[in-house]
């Protein structure tokens, strides 16, 4: 199948796009590089060094022979974006291409505002070029499990049979989403699902739970086809948080008390997952979901699992609850279904001690890039960030594409 | 109190404006006048002749010694709106400043953003400007009974109790909007209730029926304080439409079948709404939603009404189904819930002849006014608008402020 990957510079996307190469599709690699230069704006980077996009896609040829098409475009703008839909007419678009930090949405006004606009518009922008030039193709979109927040319910896969006053309806699941992140993510549920009803489009919107991890196969092959790896306080997730602490010695430092309790996958089963869906499209006219994430945990528990992969070796690791600079339920019920995924054939990899452990390893060896300064919580749900991260437009850009 | 009417140059922020000012508020009216320009780039116009900005308020003042101030602004200019806010530190911000015709924001991508990025980014902005300047400061925010769609249960006022593999939550009511124009009052809702729950805020969620009629006891002081009245395809609202289709002589156009069945409300009742809302403020951080309607009719219900009080007066009415350039059900279940605004003291107007006579003898005294190209749909939500409707940018942009 001929995909177009949007968003392929980032810490999923280029693995999954080296990945459906991998597995036969001619993929095409679509990014602005703006998550580049987000980190210059953030004083943040990626611990392992990444290649450029031309770099890497020349080094995937150089190894296996195979193309990947490297693509340099904004969704914001439609022209653009609508030409290169025309272009290529793709069997399945896979839509990464979103500011995707909860904590950068919340810095202040200008960072809620420009997630919101990226995400909510550059999807609308390619709702149309779909419609115009490639109605047939499959969007796959990826969501978050975030979308939810933490209702008292079992949460299901994107749909909820109602019953009241003695009627009933199957309705879209309700959300409670915690951030100007995870709200742009609701409405582009809401855009998508009214495109594929009103005009016959095909999507599946992927609600990702937590990703850890820094390899897959693919990313193995050469230092030029790593993917980027974040550990700090505004791009980096939980997981891989607590490892780059325990790499370098320091406590991990939960948020909170600590029970905030996500769905949580790994890097490899993130490009499976991807993969199964290109390649068991909907039904024209289908809008479905699929909640990805193999397990759950909470973020105290998850520190305790990296103690004790720590422990096998004799180490010692503290654990320091620090005040949550978010503003969510601390303790609370959580129940959420990922089924579907497991129905196309995802066979989970579930947390082992053996990969926390192969991820501290993978950190030690860059501990001299460890920047200790950007792990402490910055911003603040209720107050937003002060200083630096706050006035985003004194700091000059990066070079575009340049390596970090 | 000191109020502040975002969109107040609209068929429905203007007669708010005089109402609130009326009963002892201090208003400070806001607008940047895109309405008109729209109108411009649709071929549309008021009906009934309106005044500018400075007219009205210069009228208001001499006819009631009251002074409302005028303020150009458009919301999305952060900086200017924080200034306002500061400046005036309002007790309650009463907010039409949106897109709000679902026909315009499915003539094709251009107006599917617009409509998006001006009513979405321009509500973000003020959210962060009333956390920055107004905290406590009573957010009245007009939304639509559109959000809700038509699910096949009751429709509640905002939340719905929901009980679930045996367990119990109270969660926002599943949203399934019928264009980007309500898919965009969705997105403020929600967008909203977080800023509530996170930051304090408070604020009321107005899901607004379709409105009718053309005047309020401020509108009928003086022509030059009265407000707009649209009967085109796009900006008229269906009642006011058959009026006018009467008043010409012209058959009743029902889109479809006519099953489609909606809450309605007249704009008396909508001034008394957001009078009784804005005196009845929420607790801080309370995020609250009332049903703004007073009766449900199907569209082809309201088409035997406009006949009926024809008849009366021996006038014989056709009635014409269309094809429907909308996608939606036409026939289906509807019941939707309206207490909370009545339990403040709402005493609905309910509809009569009476008015459907009054409205038309108005249209009547301007029928030489009225554009019959017009009224017969120009935009089918399947492929968008062909032609000038499509190409705005083709068309140069009206005179801001200038009497229609």
């Amino acid at each position: 199948m001929r995909v177009i990957v949007l968003g392929a510079d980032g810490y999923l996307g280029w693995p999954t796009s080296m990945h459906l190469s991998a597995r036969g599709h001619d993929v095409v690699a679509v990014d602005s590089l703006v998550r580049r230069r987000w980190d210059t704006v953030c004083g943040t980077h990626s611990l392992l060094p990444i290649a450029r996009m031309e770099r890497r896609v020349a080094r995937w040829k150089a190894v296996t022979g195979r193309t990947i098409e490297w693509v340099k475009l904004d969704l914001r703008n439609r022209a653009d974006l609508t030409e290169l839909i025309t272009r290529y007419r793709p069997d399945a678009v896979v839509h990464f291409a979103e500011q995707r930090s909860a904590p950068y949405s919340m810095i202040g006004a200008a960072q809620a505002v420009e997630t919101q606009y990226n995400n909510v518009i550059g999807t609308l922008n390619l709702l149309f070029a779909l419609r115009e030039s490639a109605p047939t193709c499959h969007l796959v979109k990826l969501g978050t499990m975030g979308e939810y927040g933490t209702p008292n319910i079992d949460i299901e896969e994107g749909f909820i049979e109602i019953e009241h006053n003695g009627r009933r309806d199957r309705l879209p699941y309700p959300k409670q989403p915690g951030s100007f992140y995870h709200l742009s993510k609701v409405h582009d549920s809401h855009n998508i699902m009214f495109a594929c009803r009103i005009w016959g489009l095909r999507s599946t919107d992927l609600n990702q739970g937590v990703v850890y991890g820094a390899q897959t196969p693919e990313t193995e092959l050469h230092p030029e086809l790593r993917t980027r790896f974040d550990y700090d306080d505004i791009w980096g997730t939980v997981l891989n948080r607590y490892c780059v602490q325990a790499a370098i010695g320091r406590p991990l430092t939960v948020y909170g008390r600590g029970g905030q309790t996500r769905g949580f996958i790994e890097i490899r089963d993130t490009v499976r997952c991807i993969e199964l869906t290109v390649e068991n499209p909907p039904q024209p006219g289908e809008y479905r979901v699929f909640n990805q994430f193999t397990e759950q945990f909470s973020v105290g528990e998850l520190a305790e699992r990296v103690r004790a992969a720590r422990r096998v070796h004799g180490l010692e690791t503290r654990i320091e609850h620090v005040p949550n600079p978010r503003t969510e339920a601390e303790e609370h019920y959580y129940n959420a279904k990922h089924q579907k995924l497991i129905d196309l054939g995802l066979q989970p990899h579930y947390l082992q001690d053996t990969l926390i452990e192969s991820v501290i390893q993978l950190v030690e060896a860059h501990r001299h890039r460890v920047r200790p300064e950007t792990i402490d919580p910055r911003v603040s749900w209720r107050d937003g960030a002060r200083g630096r991260l706050a006035r985003p437009k004194a700091r000059r850009p990066a070079a575009a594409g340049s390596a970090a």
